[in-house]
């Protein structure tokens, strides 16, 4: 246990962990295309708890006292997950797991922290190519130490939305999906699909893109970390519909503050 | 005019081209989000003029005596251009100006060259993450030196595909383009939209992803270099309805010979 249990130090330790998972990210994500099918779900399970269990273990030696909230170790046992108001860690160990199979450079590690429910400290590490979004509570959003605030667009027309097409394949989903994809084309500029949510959210952050939505993630995991770095980039985190962001929905929208009302009327609309 | 006009020279001709290009897109990249709108439409242009005449300026110092088809030059022109028997050089100074504007990572350099309607060189280059695809007829394709192949995939349900939606907002073409999507997803992993049609052929000729196809894109620049690099790298380019590939038809697919058959019966289906 360290002595300071301040953010700075919080931060810190997550950054840690999140570069030491990084590694192990890297090296299995140039393997991947070389081992056989069995190998590759193996090495994807392999790394996944690999990761999880460096960074859970990092957390708990600095910070015995606190709660954990890990995609692997959740989704592997009951899928269900409490958050309470003690401090806790939301861990994605591996973001983009499609993606780290084939090959495909959007992949991260996805650190979080909540105090009282409130995201306090967010880091998310693509080890590809080595870009490391960070945020604490209040005192901005970074990536690799830089200073990020999210585009400054203001018109629907003109902006580039990410969203993601989800792995859910039942025909009312899909269909609802590519509807509301549909609908979109005729009012933003274009779509991109990289795979990963985190990143997603941290390319709204850095003005990459200029708006994201997803339904139907993962968990709260792929957002924990990602919605602080949008927010402390000046950015807004809102459920689809419009109404306030939950962290255990899996549902999630980014925008900046000019685009907020035309996108939430156009997803809407959209419905 | 230099001494042997040899397969060799054309490539490492080209390769030159290439990265001092690459060189104006990375400055204007990190440029851009730091100019006003009417600021950015501008640097467009300028980056996409300023790259395909050094580009021809140098293949025209070496080959004078060789065609050049550009997309600025051509689609600024006329729109219409004439693919001879004569080595014919057909460049994209800057393909994925939209994601070049925003500041997403997907942004080539593209140039191929045709022999007697052939393509026999190919190169992409990413400048934003240094990575050049390279191709000679019957030689291979080359990921910054190095080898590469398309993937061993013979699963449809497991294939990660690439497209995208183009810029045509006819709500006929949309919804085309939304059906095929819609109907596709029942039948592989996933989807990716990265934003260049060139990359997204280079994404396939080293296994990242699995298969890619395109309906309606800007011109032959879009694929003179990638379809070379996907067949040379032991993959297959089509047409998207499984007919033989037309460089000048605006329409294109990709896979690995396992996959061919049932991704076109999945396009076509589809229609």
């Amino acid at each position: 246990m360290r002595q300071n249990d301040s953010v700075e130090e919080f931060v810190d330790v997550a950054i840690e962990a999140a570069k030491k998972a990084g590694e192990i990210i890297r090296h299995g994500f140039y393997k991947s295309k070389h081992v056989e099918h069995k190998g590759v779900v193996d090495l994807v399970t392999e790394t996944d708890k690999a990761c999880e269990d460096l960074i859970f273990n990092h957390l708990k030696q600095c910070f015995p006292s606190h709660k954990f909230i890990g995609e692997e170790t959740t989704a592997a046992a009951s899928g269900d997950f409490e958050l309470t108001d003690e401090p806790t860690w939301i861990v994605d160990p591996l973001d983009g797991t499609t993606n780290f199979v084939h090959g495909f450079p959007f992949v991260c590690v996805s650190i979080g922290l909540t105090i009282e429910k409130k995201p306090v400290v967010g880091v998310v590490y693509n080890p590809i190519i080595d870009e490391i979004f960070t945020a604490i509570d209040g005192r901005g959003a970074f990536l690799n130490g830089k200073p990020i605030r999210v585009s400054s667009e203001s018109q629907l027309v003109k902006a580039l939305v990410a969203t993601e097409v989800g792995t859910n394949r039942d025909k009312a989903i899909v269909d609802a999906t590519t509807g509301r994809i549909n609908r979109l084309l005729f009012k933003v500029r274009s779509l991109r699909m990289s795979g990963s949510c985190a990143l997603n959210l941290c390319g709204v952050a850095c003005g990459r893109l200029d708006l994201f939505y997803e339904i139907e993630f993962g968990g709260p995991w792929d957002v924990a970390a990602g919605a602080l770095i949008v927010t402390e980039a000046g950015g807004l985190v809102l459920d689809p519909s419009g109404s306030e962001f939950d962290l255990t929905a899996r549902r999630v929208a980014a925008t900046n503050a000019h685009l907020k009302d035309a996108f939430i009327n156009a997803l809407n609309e959209s419905e």
